[in-house]
């Protein structure tokens, strides 16, 4: 059995990758990465979530990208807007995908795996650049130049199979291969039980997405929002 | 002035790549990573490094490599070779430089940044995949698809200005531009006074480049060892 390293933030959407990934029958080394997130809510459900979905391990690897700052979701005085005002929002953060990919590298290579995959997504995040077919692409072939694996002829492939899904087809996806969608968390300012603000951009997306596929959302909202 | 992120290890190349950099003119944020390395005396002498080379900070960001293991660098079972084998060794740290590099792509996005100094060098470390000028193009191709700020038509250039040089020539490089070689700590099994052990890979690269070079060895060596 092929085996691949899967990232799993904890969200919907690397929850479907994950689920994806099982049903093409690789064997799944979760990975999570703590980089200084506010919502560490979301790497108690990773666990669950790679638990749940039969990762053969899950793993979280420590970096502290909030030495860097410039980001609303490792910065605390920089508040997570509750609108969208086009362009790259102030939740990007900086070089985020590129590290993820880096870790998940690595631990491809010691894991002997031939894939990675990412629940990058570049319809609802079209002003995150790192979530682009052509990023991805690129990073493939950075990484295949840059391991002793790929060097000694066996490539890794980074596989995004939602890139270019919308959210609705996204729920249709995981809801289709059993993703327990309650287990996930979305929002970008959880609460310490993983309940959801309801107003921020991955909020709306996620409720938007259950809407319009049509699905239940089991998605629980912290007290007084709607 | 523009400014450049350098990567210093507190080893003899990237001295040398800091004082290039400043030389050439660049305001220079100097970057270590704490990565669960065995030699933590590298980090200590990264900060006097930056101090005497003029860089204007310096951070250590902290990144668990150790986690994945798979390398006598971090994997405490596994002991530092003291003599090569030829082949890619096993001091060789899985994705460690795609690591590395992602984090100073952060870091240059946030401190609006043109520039990655690494010391990635070919020469010597021919058995490391991610020291090779093609995978360092193949991350500058990437790291201009990936950030905020390249996307907005401000491109990153990944600088390696070692990665052809002989030791000798970069102990030369270096001497002239005034670099203190004996704040500089390359051993992989550095004691914590960054005394040198005088058999592994790096202090034998490290003593050949200083004869070669005809120049005065600073280098602090480990009681009973020569």
């Amino acid at each position: 059995m092929k085996s691949a390293v899967v990232l799993v933030s904890g969200g919907l959407d690397s929850a479907t990758v994950l689920a994806i990934a099982k049903a093409e029958g690789w064997e799944c080394h979760a990975l999570s990465v703590d980089y200084g997130q506010r919502h560490k809510a979301e790497l108690h459900a990773a666990t669950q979530i790679a638990r749940a979905l039969g990762a053969v391990e899950h793993r979280v690897a420590h970096v502290g990208l909030g030495l860097f700052g410039g980001s609303a979701l490792t910065d605390a005085s920089i508040d997570v807007p509750i609108e969208s005002t086009g362009g790259i929002p102030i939740t990007y953060v900086p070089a985020r995908n590129t590290v993820f990919l880096s870790l998940a590298l690595a631990h491809a290579e010691v894991t002997g795996s031939d894939a990675v995959f990412t629940g990058a997504n570049a319809v609802d995040y079209s002003g995150y650049p790192d979530c682009r077919p052509e990023y991805l692409a690129a990073f493939e072939a950075m990484a295949n130049l840059a391991t002793k694996r790929a060097v000694e002829g066996s490539p890794i492939a980074i596989r995004a199979p939602i890139v270019r899904l919308s959210k609705a087809d996204i729920v249709r996806r995981g809801h289709e291969l059993g993703v327990d969608f309650a287990l996930t968390v979305s929002c970008y300012n959880a609460d310490a039980a993983g309940r959801a603000c309801a107003q921020c951009d991955a909020c709306r997306f996620r409720r938007e997405g259950f809407a319009t596929a049509g699905l239940p959302d089991p998605t629980r909202y912290q007290p007084g929002v709607t």
